[in-house]
């Protein structure tokens, strides 16, 4: 038997030796029904986050829909400041998905699962009939303790604050795009998935001056700097030049008529902290891997009020707006 | 717009009307973006839950998905004892959805869980295009504390305790089956998807000599029995007699040519109790909506180890195993 069938989500035996042969291996399940009982510090408040990954292809340059999946919820977590710590997966699988292929999107899990120190503790499967799925969706939710210190929040944005990027933007959406569209570039377009909470140990580590943090994920580093805006009421003045954008990037967004601003990211983080603070934060993110590409891309201005402006290399300025209309569907 | 399009998903100005517009009033998001903070109780340990919820057709009688998926989490954590406190939910829109159905599924999901006092704090939306879904597609997770003094396990189980059922089995399946192959009965199906936290409230209150509870959803009664034979090695011996099938049901099943032990129950627990706690548990049990129907229907034996023996009616006696192939799926 190398694909899934109907009968393995029906609750019975076949699905029973799915879980036991595939998912018990890989996770640190702590029941095969109802819920997980875990421990938990009793100081801190808990942070809780959904996702639901239904990219396609379900393996692309860089990683596959189970890596995605694990990064993408540590990541939000670690975007509140929280530890991640425990999580849980659903799992919906088209009639006809190889078995070869579900092995290896839980090898992934379990891979950066355990350096990250973050345990799968409940799951569940079901099977859908073919042509009402696509391969493989994963659903997960995060659960980590946020220190009692830490209160990240755009509202506590201010005039003058720096903004900060981790890394070169649109890395994770082109990869896909191209993945799907059968076009290669070279040299290759990677994602840039990764989990973020080691950088962001070593932000919290150097200063906590830090206002935000965010990942700008679906929607791209626009959609992130526009909530930013509207949240905190203030002016978010970016310049286009120090926006690193690698030339692979570039080329297919050109190629295919995208903005690499609107492109989802898997691996940057976005982070807005006080002036004085900033350079020494800008430091520690560059000795960390995902952060060796940190820098200060624009500042908060008062006004004018809830925008966007991008300057341009040549003394320009464009209002960046959120994403309208579809552009990279299915892209995590 | 009467219907999902592809740009809701796209992380852009759709999407955020969309959830500002549906989700937002139907739940208590605590954030729009990354990871919803929240506060929970310093003593306890914490249950944690995951399902996915695939149900073809998503209304049926009775209910539909929305409300399946809430009661399927608050059933999930009520089994271990946990009392239900948070929710996340992530949804999986085919393109095409109509925006009605999906204001009436989130409407069910609000009214149940403030019914139960359950919060949905953080949710996430995906599109997938036509024939990559089927409507909607809801994954939730589930947050909730046990008290310290509880720990249910089936490795409680000993030789003698009581095997109580809380009410007719079998619903569930058949009124999604009935309904999916348009077949009607009189009287009507229904299922009996149902919150089973306040049932479990009052079993609690009523003993401590509970070993274990389960709601015996996909796989039915038999698998449930089964697990518990599994898990604590002892025979689970079952009266035919004492169960309850309401005869549409028995006739649905019979014109499919399906066992009423091995269909999907939604608003049924299953627990194994001391035998000296049984006669007021069962009496407890009844004094509830959700427990009205609550009996006894069989003994733990020793041996033969790890079966499930249904005596008949006529004194025989037949092995019941897990279900095994394919019988009924998306029933939940």
């Amino acid at each position: 038997m190398d694909r899934v069938q109907l009968s393995h989500g029906s609750g019975g035996r076949l699905m029973h030796q799915l879980v036991s042969d595939f998912f018990v291996p890989a996770f640190d399940l702590r029941t095969l029904n109802d819920s997980a009982v875990v421990d938990f510090p009793s100081s801190g408040r808990i942070a809780l986050t959904t996702d639901s990954y239904v990219v396609s292809p379900y393996f692309f340059p860089g990683g596959d829909i189970g890596l995605l999946s694990v990064c993408g919820t540590v990541n939000d977590l670690s975007m509140v400041g929280a530890k991640p710590l425990y999580m849980t997966a659903g799992f919906i699988l088209e009639e006809g998905l190889p078995i070869d292929d579900l092995k290896c999107i839980l090898a992934s899990m379990k891979a950066v699962s355990e350096k990250i120190g973050l345990r799968i503790v409940a799951g569940d499967t079901k099977v859908v009939e073919k042509c009402k799925g696509d391969g493989i969706y994963i659903n997960t939710a995060g659960m980590g303790v946020v220190p009692e210190e830490i209160d990240l929040s755009p509202k506590q944005i201010r005039p003058g604050d720096k903004v900060i990027i981790s890394g070169s933007i649109g890395n994770h959406g082109m990869a896909v795009m191209a993945e799907r569209s059968g076009i290669t570039f070279d040299p290759p377009l990677i994602s840039d998935v990764c989990p973020l909470n080691s950088l962001v140990d070593a932000m919290l580590s150097a200063t906590r001056d830090i206002r935000v943090m965010r990942d700008p994920t679906r929607g791209g580093l626009a959609t992130t700097l526009k909530e930013f805006a509207n949240d905190s009421g203030c002016c978010m003045m970016i310049h286009e030049e120090s926006l690193q954008v690698r030339s692979a990037v570039q080329g297919a967004c050109d190629l295919l008529g995208l903005d690499p601003l609107y492109v989802a990211n898997e691996g940057v983080l976005l982070t807005i902290v006080t002036p004085s603070a900033a350079e020494n934060l800008v430091a520690a993110m560059r000795k960390t891997e995902a952060g060796a590409d940190a820098c200060i891309i624009g500042e908060v201005k008062e006004t004018p009020h809830r925008t966007v402006l991008l300057k341009t290399a040549i003394g320009g300025s464009r209002i960046i707006d959120m994403l309208s209309g579809e552009q990279l569907p299915r892209i995590c």
